[in-house]
């Protein structure tokens, strides 16, 4: 019996915590608080999506077992690092995360640079120690996780939102920044599971215009939310992006417009799903929830 | 004939520099102020240790060409990174580095951080994609640069530099702290140059115990230059150690105690040396120039 999404959801999010806390509970980490900084922020949760979506790539071209989690474990870690470095003052300066103080407010600044130090650190030696992948494999997923997170992927996506503040972006400036700031990491979660399942090069190529989709629509869908979310008034801004004068795809392109946009980039995930003949996938339930999602 | 030992550092720091530099030009970074704050920082010279050590190395042990360089250029990539960071308000709060502004002085803290990050992200593609490496070298390379400068290597010695402030340290903290701060990326350098070059296991083990003692050297030197360098007082302070309340080896032991100590690191190092069948290489050379250099 197929398992349902929501299933899925939930045993993969169990699967990759499992894995990823009993990984950095074991490592020799010093001083005492600098290990109990790195726990709280892998322990605060979130919703687990860039594993759920590698290993759902993973199994859309066929693969089985365990193979992908190391690398699915690796990049929750680069996720959650650029997490606590945004939060920083300097940079978004948030004190509360999924309602808990963010690690800088917990413990002190400091120790939250060192703590996202750490966890980029080590997610590269999680693939270089993965028993289940070739020197070729792992050469591969790490020099790919030093690219999508890099200064030419995400660091440049979070350094142009920076300078993005208080500023009108235009649609393709506001598409570059998601592309870059939250898409190159999706997108390798969707490379890295299809690769780890040995899909060929075309595929892998399909499969990042599939990621890139998938981040759109994440954002769109983010931005969508922040309006009609809580309140649930459709067309009537009561979101923080308001507030701020940050760009964001109902502004650009009114309520109605974004969710036109987003439906579009949903019908070219699509299709990318078909050219890759894997559309009755995990990945096409998934590309359908998030463009849905309520939280 | 077999070049001057300083005219092998120039031509080295020259050879690593011009790598670099023209490696991270090429780069694609975005926005504009994320390179230039990652280019001020590696522009900004020092010694290059690290390269130089690494190369030696390598030549030691019979390596010939530029096999090491990729390597070698990452690790100083990490060394610039720690840096950049350790020099942020929150960390160490230095204004100055090398007679200029620190790179937060100069871009902010936002972009100093993103620096940082992005320079430590870099540094696991530049061995990814090195020509002359397999990928088995790859793997063995990143990984090993990924725990020596994580949570249980230079990272755990910044960590515990910090909360060692304002107290007095034992001679066994001291030395940890230097084991991790400085000594595991050194060690690094020495251990991957023979590793590049086709260095046995034992050899590996007898180059990490090597690289120990070249960290420890270095950093009793640090303490006595700090003591006895610019004022050329032999006995009487004159540094910046005194003002603040670090413990260092000239503290802990008296300045004829710590040179003492110091003969002994050096005497065990050339002990390692011996048993390596290299005691007159280059490293030996660069052994007692450590101990008796002058900045």
């Amino acid at each position: 019996m197929v398992e349902s999404l929501q299933d899925y959801l939930t045993s993969e999010q169990q699967r990759v915590n499992s894995y990823v806390l009993e990984l950095l509970e074991k490592d020799a980490m010093l001083p005492p608080s600098l290990s109990e900084s790195v726990l709280y922020s892998m322990r605060a949760g979130g919703k687990r999506l860039r594993p759920i979506l590698m290993q759902a790539a993973y199994e859309s071209f066929g693969g089985q077992g365990e193979k992908a989690l190391p690398v699915a474990a690796a990049l929750e870690m680069v996720h959650t690092y650029s997490l606590i470095h945004d939060d920083l003052p300097a940079m978004d300066n948030d004190d509360y995360r999924r309602g808990q103080p963010t690690n800088h407010k917990k413990f002190g600044e400091a120790t939250a640079i060192l703590a996202g130090d750490a966890l980029l650190t080590r997610s590269f030696s999680v693939i270089g120690q993965a028993k289940e992948l070739q020197p070729e494999e792992k050469v591969y997923l790490m020099t790919y996780l030093s690219e999508a997170a890099g200064s030419a992927g995400m660091i440049a996506g979070q350094s142009l939102d920076m300078e993005a503040e208080d500023k009108e972006s235009t649609l393709q400036e506001l598409e570059q920044i998601h592309n870059l700031k939250t898409g190159k990491l999706l997108t390798y979660a969707i490379v890295a599971g299809a690769y780890c399942a040995g899909a060929g090069d075309e595929t892998l190529e399909l499969m990042k215009k599939f990621g890139k989709y998938i981040g759109l629509i994440f954002q769109v869908q983010d931005d969508i939310l922040d309006v009609t979310g809580d309140a649930a008034v459709i067309g009537k801004p009561v979101g923080s992006d308001e507030g701020n004068n940050k760009s964001t795809y109902p502004k650009l392109l009114g309520l109605d417009g974004a969710k036109t946009q987003m439906n579009k980039y949903v019908e070219l995930a699509h299709q990318c799903l078909l050219e890759a003949n894997i559309e009755a996938s995990r990945l096409q339930e998934l590309t359908v929830y998030l463009s849905k999602r309520t939280s």
